[in-house]
């Protein structure tokens, strides 16, 4: 489909800074949308010209209408198409004639309402591509750009506001109703926005198109994305790894997270690793800041617009009630954030400000001294209080509940000072109602922006943390030690073939010998030195070989080993699988169990997978993903975010794991699963942790293909 | 120190309904704690009389006022103490010559500052006891009765409105900050309050008063509680009984949640069952819906205050954007809350009101089709589209999300007219900013109220559903076949002993022996049936019999546990402990593990608890908790409530658990826990599932005191 994009058409710039626009359905009438963006774009007058078109033409909202859009005089640079949908092939064709460079299609009915819908829609984009017109749409909301002063959209917002709210915030959305509702929002609190983009259905202008416009944009300094589903993953992810290096922060909220869980599976790792957690790992190792909510994404974007970064989980929490300031103390733990000691330094100086004998969070501004003499690097008591607060070097961020207290204004202007100083994230939880009218417009005016409630400001300072303490990816993720020939074969292989693999790429494993009957498997016991063993089935057609009792453990002897082939020999007749031979293992003493592997996602390509194993698997769906190749910071990193990461620590009295080695083993499964294109799934499980060493004990790789 | 309460006191409602009013410490300067309070009483004029105090005398904001309380003319139920906390002493005095029933002192400056304030509030309570005078606080932000016309309080809010919002929602605080920052929402979105009280120090009138007077109170149909800790457990149980036999639903935040985690543990269960594990295991059994905010409980009461409840987990969605009912969706699930399956008949109507080939939730208004004829049930399609959906039987609450769109107020408006129609919980999520400004007037003033995020309108549902179905409490809890004697004996009771006394509950134990000697070992395992066995010493001062060796696990045959015997004799020497004998019980194949349990809460007193056992015991912190005794269905939904749950089901091949038995042993555990009052803790560790059936295979009581 983007063949046909080349230099001969519109750059996405020239598209969002038209000189001149004709809007192809213009209406008097308010009540309906050609109304409302006629209204809108004259609002808003932007900085080229206006052709509404009319059959009527004459003088519509003050502009001069023609009644079509041959009859207009000037070259129009864009058109935006606000007809209903069997009316927009011809108005396609009359751009087409008049050479019109770009096309939004406000107007619905297309292939969001299935196949007729859809045939519309590929008619109208063949006609744009072979008249070299870019198009955004159909089915959108239209665009907002600041900066250009263009309200080319269908938001109601437009109408409601006299100023555009000028900002550095970007948006690229896939829904316009939410697109709105963030404008919306973010004038309320004081966000400024450069370009908004609402992509609808993407037959062209995608969403990597705008977010690339974005991170190239001087006006734009944070991008949020409103994102329904990824097209061209490694386009995406080229981008996310552009903004990261030009320190553009890109914030996102995903709808459809739930989707993935219906999914059949073919292993644990799967069950565990649909789409959602695939798009998650993803933008986690780029540096995206993600949400599930967008006005909790819009506040982010206004911390990280204020140049504020988070550097830790240590939270300063101000309130002017104590219990107030105790719920959100009760929060942060659950959140993964901590209420930090403060330095003797910082409590020495709330001291002199605050009364009381012991100065701890969460601050309460009920207990601040009268009459304190002022602070000349403050403007404020309060001020003072929060300043002094948040400079300490043991505190990352900080959340001010605002109540209702004599003393709002004075705590509102304190928040906006304290952040601007100190560009540490400082969230304002917005508890005053209407009472705090004039506080809310200071928090307002200083752009300084608020949430509602407790559980958004630690959300927010939690997805800050999430992102901040995540490293990057870098050139030389994967170990240079392991490069290694293309896996030969297609389907499940063996163990045999799959510890060989493992082996290559210095992943260690439980010491294993192969062998082709009962006498043999004594000898390889005896070589492994008659230590207790694990004796499996050997066999090309069998995959879940506990399931027919082809796994035997904990064999000392050489009774119960001929026991145990026999035994596996007659399971595997009864199963109906050939048995190739058997696989006798050292039996390694479990202190813990892993799972680790790799997972092609079909939009994002392979993932590191770590978890918690044995029965814990299911229960505790506690899996760290990665995209392959990674490096030890990263391996470091998803470790260090296991929930089980108490079994790592010397758990029960047992030895903790070497960290170190655990973390290269993520990194070497990394460098196995970039190099190795074919391979679909690798499933180590378990992994055994024991007296501080690991050990894959069983291994399972599915290569692609059912030909080698 | 209630002991002196008696029926010369006056009474709570006396208290909240005084005829006549003096206000100690009145002032015309309305930036001074005494001037607001004055303002509020005028503004919003009480039922009686009101009598400002101060020494200037004079015209107060329009009211006489009187140079002391010795001087005002008339009789005084009520004082309300606006002084510094040194001139509270001799106003007491005052009131106590003027013979005044009751006092609010809403000053600070006592036991909440350290020693000195609590001895000078020691000196005020003793003069109010011998004086007959009731008090509420001191250091409390006082009282609202919208009923009596009382706003004897210093909110700031009451500053802000002209009108009471008077209605039918009690509140009882223990931070009068919260209680104010409530108010102040609650006239934003159009609740309706009967009294609220700001509690203070609670040094007379407590928590469980104002509950009581609030059960009582005609005025109040639903209650919501700041709660920093309970006094008098006993008593709080039985209002909370009391409140749901007169279907008064309780709504409660509690701070202090996380305190409890720096405990020191003497066991795996003391680990997980602190104070707020207690109080919400109290609470859910008692019918009480928990909230982490104030403003999500304040919206749950009106939900409930108009009369909905919610019989099951299934939530409509109605969204004007497609991307905000995916995102809403996306959210139920991890909230234990669901999206149903329309009926047919349900779909059949809304076909006729929505395109597209299939209807499912969530519904997107965008899909509305246009000129439908009207519906004579509903007064628009918007009403029609929700209502239709939330009358279908598997539909339990809804959610609708408001952003900014053309047709917001006609969204409204369905809210309103269909929560009204059918009980069932509908929460509008307002998204609309400013631009919805009428939209959300309507809401107010439909008294439908709003919360602000989806986040917010999940929790309020889910505390909602976590409540009902939860089973209440009944007088036929404990198992009346299970009497016994009192337990004898004190500190730990040996292994021995308490399988005893499991089994004279019948709770099941896997079977067992007691033998002196190794002789007398090989005996038992015979008498066991020569099955594999478990060999533990038997010591009076060993605790912990794991951590020495003291327990040998799957012993085959005559050598081996002559082995185990000599081992576990060299063990016990080693480790200075005496050896009383052995301790022989079958080996249970192990399905899963669970532990189950009795705490004694210091406050709350004897609570059952089942939770996962093994290694999830640390990770999964899955317990559930109940104050014994219980009764079936109490067992029965913890067992529903636990996250291990999975395991119950006939997990990895196992068969499924004897669901029926497993929750009558915990009803029987709960009748132990009952009958047994010297009884500190029960730790069965594990029970084990085999094959479906349940054994107790280690049990460890802990009595109270030293002397039996």
């Amino acid at each position: 489909m983007n063949t046909m994009k080349g230099t001969e058409f519109a750059s996405i710039r020239e598209i969002l800074h038209p000189r001149s626009v004709a809007i192809l359905g213009a209406s008097k009438d308010n009540k309906k949308w050609g109304g409302r963006l006629l209204q809108y774009m004259t609002r808003h007058r932007h900085d080229g010209k206006l052709y509404p078109i009319n059959p009527k033409g004459g003088q519509l909202m003050g502009e001069q209408a023609y009644p079509s859009l041959a009859e207009c005089p000037a070259e129009i640079d864009m058109a935006v198409l606000v007809l209903p949908s069997h009316h927009v092939l011809s108005a396609m064709e009359a751009c087409a004639r008049k050479k019109v460079r770009s096309v939004i299609i406000l107007s619905s009915g297309f292939s969001e309402t299935g196949e007729k819908g859809a045939a519309l829609e590929r008619q109208i984009m063949d006609l744009a591509r072979a008249s070299g017109i870019r198009v955004l749409g159909p089915n959108c909301m239209g665009v907002l750009n600041t900066q250009h002063r263009l309200a080319a959209t269908t938001a109601i917002t437009m109408g409601y506001v006299d100023e555009l709210p000028v900002g550095s915030i970007g948006m690229v959305s896939q829904s316009g109703a939410l697109m709105g509702a963030m404008l919306a929002r973010g004038i309320d609190v004081g966000a400024g926005f450069s370009t908004m983009v609402s992509l609808g259905n993407q037959n062209d202008i995608d969403q990597n198109d705008i977010l690339e416009y974005l991170i190239d944009d001087p006006a734009t300094q944070v991008i949020t994305m409103y994102i329904e589903a990824v097209k061209e993953a490694d386009r995406f992810v080229c981008l996310l790894k552009k903004a990261r290096q030009q320190d553009k922060p890109v914030l996102a909220v995903k709808s459809g997270r739930s989707a993935s869980g219906g999914k059949a599976v073919m292993s644990h790792t799967a069950s565990l690793a649909g789409a959602w957690p695939a798009f998650e790992a993803v933008c986690r190792a780029n540096g995206v800041v993600l949400f599930d909510d967008v006005y909790d994404m819009l506040e982010g974007a206004m911390v990280l617009n204020g140049g504020a970064r988070m550097a830790g989980p240590n939270i300063a929490v101000f309130s002017g009630s104590g219990g107030g300031g105790a719920l959100i103390a009760d929060s942060l733990e659950e959140a993964g954030l901590a209420l930090p000691q403060l330095g003797d330094a910082t409590r020495q100086k709330l001291s002199a400000l605050i009364a009381g004998s012991e100065i701890s969070l969460p601050i309460d501004f009920a207990a601040m001294k009268p009459g304190v003499p002022a602070d000349p690097t403050f403007t404020s008591p309060i001020a003072a209080i929060v300043g002094n607060t948040m400079a300490d070097a043991n505190v990352n961020g900080g959340i001010v509940y605002l109540s209702t207290l004599p003393y709002m204004e004075e705590v509102a202007l304190a928040a906006i000072e304290v952040a601007q100083a100190y560009k540490k994230p400082l969230i304002v939880v917005y508890g005053a109602s209407s009472v705090g009218e004039k506080a809310r417009q200071i928090l307002k005016d200083g752009r300084q922006g608020f949430v509602n409630n407790q559980a958004g400001a630690i959300k927010i300072l939690q997805a800050l943390w999430n992102c901040a303490r995540m490293p990057a990816p870098d050139a030389d993720a994967a170990d240079p030690a392991t490069p290694q020939a293309p896996i030969a074969g297609s389907g499940f292989l063996p163990e045999s073939e799959s510890r060989k693999i493992l082996e290559a790429y210095r992943i260690p494993t439980s010491p294993w010998r192969l062998a082709g009957s009962p006498d043999e498997v004594i000898a390889a016991w005896k070589d492994l030195g008659s230590v207790a063993v694990v004796v499996k089935a050997v066999s090309a057609t069998l995959v879940h070989k506990s399931d027919v009792g082809a796994v035997r453990l904990n064999l000392k002897n050489e009774e119960s080993l001929r026991q145990a082939c026999l035994s596996i020999e007659q399971a595997l007749q009864l199963a109906g699988h050939r048995l190739d031979g058997f696989l006798v293992s050292t039996m390694i003493k479990t202190d813990a169990e892993l799972i680790v592997g790799i997972q092609r996602d079909p939009v994002f390509g392979p993932l590191v997978m770590v978890g918690a194993g044995g029965i814990l698997v299911e229960l505790l769906k506690d899996v760290q993903l990665c995209p392959a190749p990674i490096n030890i910071k990263q391996a470091e990193a998803m470790l260090e975010r296991l929930r089980c990461k108490p079994m790592l620590d010397g758990w029960r009295g047992a030895a903790p794991v070497d960290k170190r080695k655990l973390a290269m083993l993520l990194v070497q499964v990394g460098s196995l699963a970039h190099e190795q294109k074919h391979l679909e799934e690798l499933d180590i499980n378990p992994l055994i942790i024991s007296d501080g060493d690991i050990y894959a004990v069983d291994a399972r790789i599915i290569m692609a293909g059912r030909e080698p």
